[in-house]
């Protein structure tokens, strides 16, 4: 996705509403912002929040929180928040990095990745948001029957990930190197701005669900 | 591939001397019948036996065995063994269901499972090589360091046999879904005869090593 600086975002992203500007202070608490018990799905790396946002409305019984590093993806997401609130949805700003500190142990029930950025090069695999590095990250706060789903169309980072789910001692649920004809993976499937884009040019999605043993 | 009936076929098997007629009887006493003892390499389902016939030309300090079903394509092999004669390389004409049932504990170092027949249908998913019946047959003569190597070119079967792995409890140590243009796992390999003709057709063949854990 394309980048720009645009002057004031992190300053508007402050004053959001709908943006959590201290998320640590919600580990083990984020029930009491949502005023329910509902279980919680992430995505990390939500970019504009367009699946995230389709999400939550379909499901409001669910609460939602978005990750994105970037102020100014993130910008678009809080400003088609305000043209169409949601109760349900919370986004934050932060490196993925830090994502154990502002969950407590099985406090989040799926976490979504979608279409990450692949970190191609061999020494940035620990950056990839489904290394073991990650994982390890993840179990520490993904509830016993919580699950990763994961979409991508590039094909190494799918492998990497397979081998790391593997070699992360998780659970290998589904696969699919062709979601969008896989009856069964498929159904329900909310895509992203970029699987409409690129699908719609005849290259395969691949999805995966796994969960920690 | 196409099989047709060739009369005869199983009289030219019977009498071939690259063709092992009572398997069973080898069963933890396979290096007497090479005269030495070097490891043990065999193709499940090893059609017109290309693959294996070049394996075993580059690497004559490894036994082969090639197991086939199908009396008109085995013949071919066999024809071709007689142009060529190897040390090497025995042949089998039987159902690979009984598998177990020709080798000892530990006996077999590795496992090539080349463009297996996808069983389409879900409830003949126990006949596809890559079930977890058939892993649990391999899991009784594959040695403790052997592995699986499954190539295919059908996306269902591929995910199929991911999943297969998982869920018996194997352990996964590569994966690609291109191979041909994989630097690492394409290294040395030696393409089969379908694979020659489906590549050539610039679809991607898919590859996976595994092992018992």
């Amino acid at each position: 996705m394309r980048l720009r600086n645009i002057p004031g975002a992190r300053e508007e992203i402050q004053a959001s509403p709908y943006c959590i500007q201290d998320p640590a202070s919600y580990k083990g608490r984020w029930p009491a912002l949502f005023q329910n018990q509902n279980p919680i799905h992430i995505e990390i790396g939500m970019g504009k929040g367009q699946f995230l946002m389709n999400l939550a409305k379909l499901n409001p019984d669910i609460n939602f929180i978005g990750i994105e590093k970037f102020s100014s993806v993130l910008l678009r997401a809080l400003q088609k928040m305000g043209e169409d609130p949601l109760p349900n949805l919370f986004f934050i700003r932060m490196d993925a990095e830090e994502i154990a500190e502002i969950f407590a142990y099985q406090e989040v029930k799926r976490i979504y990745l979608n279409f990450s950025d692949p970190w191609p090069k061999d020494r940035h695999a620990k950056r990839r948001l489904t290394s073991r590095q990650f994982l390890e990250r993840y179990r520490r706060f993904l509830s016993e029957d919580g699950t990763v789903e994961f979409k991508t169309d590039n094909d190494g980072l799918f492998e990497f990930s397979l081998l790391e789910i593997e070699a992360a001692g998780w659970k290998l649920n589904a696969v699919t190197f062709d979601l969008h004809n896989d009856t069964e993976l498929n159904q329900g499937n909310i895509m992203t701005e970029y699987e409409e884009r690129f699908s719609s040019q005849g290259n395969p999605i691949h999805k995966l669900i796994a969960s920690r043993i």
